[in-house]
């Protein structure tokens, strides 16, 4: 695992080549996208049959071999072991009483002319979200995007999950019992967005498509950005954390494991002003990751794009932390609230030592869907204003109409827009 | 101008056929927009100057001459004729005083565990706003995307106007400085889009670019988004007017207008219950036209583009509204607020016949930037929200961690990650 100085002359350097992430699409995979996206826009159900029984080495004769039951998702979250269903129960509950509180509603106000202004809160009608399939399954996930919709008020979530040669996961079509997903699809890759974005004759359009994929998946949602809404398009996972070495060295090395396990490029960065600490941590990294199943992707992740970094005080680990902007920030240091001030973006900040990001990511109420790849500079958490939208409210009362009509007039005219102009003139009073 | 009856048999695919519109992307826009966006990418100010001198017919030698300072916005604004110099100062203070109302704030709470969770707001630290130059100069878009930025926080706000020929208008550099606008650069296209994502020597990088501009422009904004947050890619301008009959005739036909001047492409449509009161309109259509200077675009637009619609009753307009999510939807009836709470999808709404919807382009308060193409089913106004983000905030309290931990590690070891189950377990009492 890489060492650096933050007193070191090539620091910035050093830090601009580890964040560095090529996410270049493949303009074969563009191809390959569109001209699947055109086929369903086209021929819609048959697309959709055909394309499902060609990369899922499925069989299905039609739409109902591809649609879950009610009746099926109750199912399954009943074989489920106990403690699972038991687990899911409890994430969802706390899931959905944090997004509660993200609810925005309606506003408005009249100004000192008797002019209302305001704005009007509606759900979307109709979401998708689209749950991956084959070797990761993240049951979580279906919760983490499905309970925010179902908050907001979101009347139809249509998930669509490919199960390559038939292959059911039942606490992924459990999590979508218990979140309450309306309709159900076995179908994935670009294919499934098509169908969720242009509508077929079975699967009806939807407003907008959330929910992670493969880059196939992710090339299509950002093809059919327009059409509906997307979520972000996601990169590989991160985790930053600022330590001042109170955390056990354990524990911290274990945070950094649960982000390096997801994938060989996820990346995990520790932050300490004390290189003693880092030393202690690196050691633990040696000690805990024989015993891991998944130790090669994480020596590999660790190896690739990890880094233990020496800092000269906490000020400067949020500066720094402020530049990566991370998907998930850990303040496992003795006073978290004094640096929270400092914290400018980031995804999720996780304070203090009982504070495991895992916490975060299964049930502690927050959202786990979160900007990658430093666009938690401009972007945030899914949540229920993801699934929520506003129309701006104006009411101009005749009093209103004639100080307004008069500045409009102005302006319009200046733009050469007299249409603009005369339509305020017009009701002008004489 | 087309006539529609709602009652027609062929009613919904004559609207369909209507509505449709091929945002079509040409692929030679794209490779031409990939090809400027890699060479600004690696060669930075050089390459933005190049292809301004190029594409804007100027003779720039350093980026110095492509850069307008807080002076010359200043005496832009100081030259403008006293009229314009006041519309344009209160149209900023509406436009600001509404916007302010907009602000999202932190919050948290502390649950039975004594967790606490939140959100922390931030503002995004520096955006561009792209601002069209050339034929059609609009200082009311200036206002509508620097003014939700300051109210933000936003610390550094760059606009970039390109002067063909080094033309300059005043109302747009006045414009911007009434709104606070930091820095401006006279660069336009794809150019400055890569310029504003990547940074160069001159020009720093960016969180978010928003503003409106040509397919160059738009494309570009298309293939940066990710590296930034970008707003919506803006499609032809409409207008959706449902009327009961009591709104003077010519009234409606000029907001019919006001819409059509801006585009051939643009549309409107008006729908009533009352076909005496559509050829009302029509005449005052055939009346007002001629001496409208705009009126070849006008016409064109409203043969192309626009339709009357004779609807059943004012439910079935709402409906049909809905389904169209039209940018601008007046309400031209006697009691708007009755409708309202059958509208699901609007960019804004424009309620009672005094409020035309050219008030509200420019000076009501709300934001003229608005959602087009039915994309009001999922998005907003531009806004304040839109230049804030939130980081979620999870502090557990060691009881907390106790009752968590046990949940994250079934979910954890569900899905096969182990490191994330161990991390919860870590913090568990033995």
């Amino acid at each position: 695992m890489r060492r650096f100085d933050s007193t070191s002359v090539d620091f910035q350097s050093e830090l601009t080549a580890l964040l560095a992430f090529e996410t270049s699409q493949d303009p074969q995979v563009d191809v390959r996208v569109a001209a699947i996206l055109a086929d369903v826009k086209a021929r819609g159900d048959a697309a959709v049959i055909e394309y499902t029984n060609q990369f899922d080495g499925t069989s299905a004769q039609s739409m109902a071999d591809l649609e879950l039951s009610q009746a099926e998702l109750k199912a399954a979250f009943e074989r489920l072991p106990s403690d699972q269903a038991a687990a899911l129960q409890a994430a969802a509950a706390r899931v959905r009483s944090f997004h509660e509180k993200q609810k925005m509603t309606s506003w408005s106000y009249q100004d000192e002319d008797g002019t209302l202004l305001g704005q009007q809160v509606t759900a979307l009608d109709r979401v998708g979200i689209y749950v991956p399939g084959g070797k990761a399954t993240y049951p979580s996930s279906v919760l983490m995007n499905a309970i925010p919709a179902h908050v907001a008020g979101v009347q139809e979530i249509i998930m669509v999950v490919p199960t390559p040669r038939g292959e059911r996961n039942d606490m992924v079509l459990g999590a979508a019992y218990v979140a309450g997903v309306s309709r159900a699809f076995t179908i994935g890759g670009a294919q499934a967005v098509g169908a969720l974005a242009f509508g077929t004759q079975t699967i009806p359009q939807v407003d907008k498509i959330t929910g992670p994929g493969n880059a196939y998946v992710a090339a299509a949602k950002r093809a059919v950005f327009g059409i509906v809404g997307i979520d972000m398009v996601a990169g590989p996972s991160e985790i930053l954390v600022i330590a001042d070495g109170n955390t056990p060295a354990d524990w911290v090395a274990m945070d950094l494991f649960s982000q390096a396990e997801h994938d060989e490029i996820a990346q995990s960065i520790l932050l300490c002003t004390d290189a003693a600490y880092l030393a202690e941590v690196e050691a633990s990294i040696a000690k805990l990751l024989p015993s891991q199943p998944r130790k090669d992707i994480i020596s590999a992740s660790l190896a690739n794009r990890g880094a233990l970094i020496l800092v000269k005080d906490l000020t400067e680990a949020c500066e720094i932390s402020n530049y990566i902007a991370p998907e998930h920030l850990e303040l496992s240091v003795a006073n978290p609230d004094a640096l929270l001030p400092q914290i400018r973006h980031a995804g999720a900040i996780f304070m203090g030592q009982f504070t495991s990001e895992s916490l975060g990511d299964y049930c502690a109420g927050p959202n786990h869907v979160l900007p990658t790849a430093r666009s938690a500079r401009f972007s945030s958490p899914l949540g229920v204003y993801d699934f929520q939208k506003r129309s701006s409210i104006i009411k101009v009362s005749e009093a209103g109409a004639q100080k307004l009509g008069k500045i409009a007039s102005v302006l319009a005219h200046g733009e050469g827009l007299t249409a603009h102009a005369n339509a305020a003139e017009l009701r002008l009073k004489a």
